[in-house]
């Protein structure tokens, strides 16, 4: 079926959001079927509001760039489709003769791919709908990973490694590092600090995960149990701890030297309890974006495979396919082996996948060995970035070249 | 003079401090005096309790793999030495024939190189001491740089980087984004993150030094500007921000929803300021210790110069200089060059240097042209560490072999 092709993004970045982007805009020139590849300009937003350009003007240099810069290089939106908008977004690919159409994202951005889908069927217009994956929380199900967690884990266990070197070299002061980790109801990320452990002694001590229910008292309890073994404790902590109930932790209802109640974020708050409670100094480091952007040291392996994943969604239109997302399947064995898969966007759209439980310590404070296998072959590897004056040279797409006029 | 020699580090280590460590006992064992490399574990309170090794019995892999591991190698402390003390120090380097004392610190560090330099002056006992510089904050008068600030600097510039372009590709959702940086008194982190900056618009746009004062509302109006204009707004800011009479800046003053005062870091702070004050949703980034130690990210340049000042501290010792500290001299004009140099320890303790005031802004919310050239050349160049497991091999000293009996 000769035609055009569209690809936007949408939520959070990962390292190597924009390798996928890349993969599929490469595989798409590379297939030479005449269409043209235009990019939708911050996510089905853009799109619906026709900030589409058309990617053939771009330097090829600059699409090349995508493979090692972090950020949605094509911005990005948070965005819910409602029907008007499934209608006018048909009537533009219409108007563009968009026949395939790829969506670039994690939960709910397969949320509108499938949407886009059933509009797709339902008006009668022949597109092919492929969605690909990304997400640092790493919970898209029927896949065995997602692109981005391996960088963001790489980044976090690194750091983790790094900061715990600090801790135990100058616990004269500081006895108690946090390492508050991106992941509401997930724990991917924070988990990922296990990585950085090599022997029994070293960071992290504690490892405490939104998947089960977090309790201040046994919190204590296992950072003095800690602290009097080693003299130092050094805690990975999601920031959606929460309690059986599901209240979200934090140390409200701790009172400062004024009687003043504090309130934080989830480090913070654990700070404030490890200080208060046990009168042990801490710190919190707090990534925050830094853990989903740090392209500087993204995972080889994962900035291949979330290439990967995007020429193999073009491979797949091209072919026929469509109302799936490109999935990522690892073959059963010691030796880490990786192929891309399928999956139709009904059963992925807005599914959460959690750390299994079975993954999770008896005392709900570290993760077994089953989660360190799993994990480990999605960091290894380094990138080779250019560089100029000192900081890595990142490309950024020229929005206003080759605008379409609809 | 045969004899032996000492090195021990205290303060907050660096992603470079180890470099130095590495070139005080490589460069000892080059001269082949015959005498011993000691270490002190854990700074002066560890050689004052008799806590020191002999580093003949490390693996020389181990000592190699200094140059490339963060923390402090040797352990370190934060400690004030008194009279008793010095006297101690000396009768300890007796009993060990100590004859080369070498201390590898900030501005506290060289207040303890200094007495210790004075005690064996008083004592009669014939011993070189010298300073070898480090200190993350860049703070010590009479040399260009720090051992250290070079790899800081670049680690704060890229973050700032990649997470700008996370910022200015999502901001439909979070429109500020805050980094807060070390250096309560002084700047130069905080001003770092200036070097990510490549044209007018991208991040930082806002820096906020700790050598003028800081004002909440030419603070609020400035970010309201830069939105106008952009959409979104990036912020470096010292964690030591305070008003002119010199209180640091906190958001205690703000009452949250409930009436609740809020107290938190100066990141977070700034934050519930310009959520609460201008309903822009806005972000926090504490790097916190990740800021010193990370080495998987260090400038080569420094790195380079960290080894360079512990070698040059050795060959300076040998040939009778003491109670000075290793400078690092910059060479007039346009192409960096940088040499070895020396400080009377004297003149260097407890002072700390901070960014010129011709180096900020009118408005005081931005650094110079001057900053750039002067930071710029310290930043420069990548390592290449040998990786294990997807992370950094670092490697740790062994504390208990070839322990001394005193």
């Amino acid at each position: 079926m000769s035609g055009n092709a569209i690809i936007a993004q949408s939520g959070g970045p990962t390292a190597v959001i924009n390798n996928s982007v890349c993969g599929v805009i490469q595989e798409w020139y590379r297939a030479n079927t005449g269409g043209k590849m235009y990019a939708g300009i911050a996510g089905i937003k853009g799109i619906l509001e026709g900030d589409i350009i058309d990617l053939g003007y771009q330097d090829p240099k600059v699409i090349d760039g995508l493979r090692y810069t972090p950020g949605a290089g094509l911005w990005s939106c948070r965005y819910k489709v409602n029907g008007d908008d499934q209608e006018k977004l048909i009537d533009i690919c219409k108007k563009l003769n968009i026949r395939y159409f790829f969506y670039n994202g994690g939960n709910d951005s397969m949320d509108t791919a499938y949407k886009t889908y059933q509009a797709a069927v339902a008006s009668g217009w022949e597109m092919q709908v492929i969605g690909v994956p990304k997400t640092v929380d790493n919970d898209l199900p029927f896949t065995d990973h997602c692109p981005g967690y391996g960088s963001a884990a790489k980044y976090i266990a690194t750091t983790v490694l790094e900061t715990g070197y600090d801790l135990q070299s100058v616990s004269t002061k500081t006895k108690v590092t946090i390492l508050e980790a991106m992941g509401r109801n997930a724990g991917w990320l924070t988990a990922a600090g296990a990585l950085a452990k090599r022997t029994p002694d070293e960071a992290p001590h504690l490892i405490y995960l939104p998947e089960v229910a977090f309790s201040k008292d046994q919190f204590l309890k296992d950072v003095e149990a800690v602290y009097k073994r080693l003299g130092y404790v050094y805690i990975v902590a999601s920031e959606g701890l929460a309690d059986a109930d599901g209240n979200y932790f934090c140390a409200s209802d701790n009172k400062d030297a004024f009687g003043h109640a504090q309130l934080s974020g989830l480090g913070d708050a654990l700070k404030q309890v490890v200080e208060g409670e046990l009168g042990l100094k801490a710190r919190c480091n707090t990534l925050g974006s830094a853990q989903r952007s740090a392209t500087h040291w993204a995972s080889k392996t994962d900035m291949d495979e979330a290439y990967a994943a995007g020429a193999t969604a073009v491979k797949y239109a091209l072919a026929g396919k469509t109302g799936v997302m490109v999935s990522l399947d690892r073959a059963p064995g010691n030796v880490y082996q990786c192929t891309m898969g399928e999956v139709p966007l009904e059963k992925v759209a807005n599914i959460e996948k959690k750390i299994p439980l079975e993954w999770i310590n008896q005392e709900h404070n570290y993760v077994t060995q089953e989660f360190i296998d799993y994990a480990r072959p999605l960091i290894i590897g380094e990138p080779t970035l250019p560089m100029e004056n000192g900081v890595p040279a990142y490309v950024t797409i020229d929005r206003n070249l080759g605008k379409v006029n609809l």
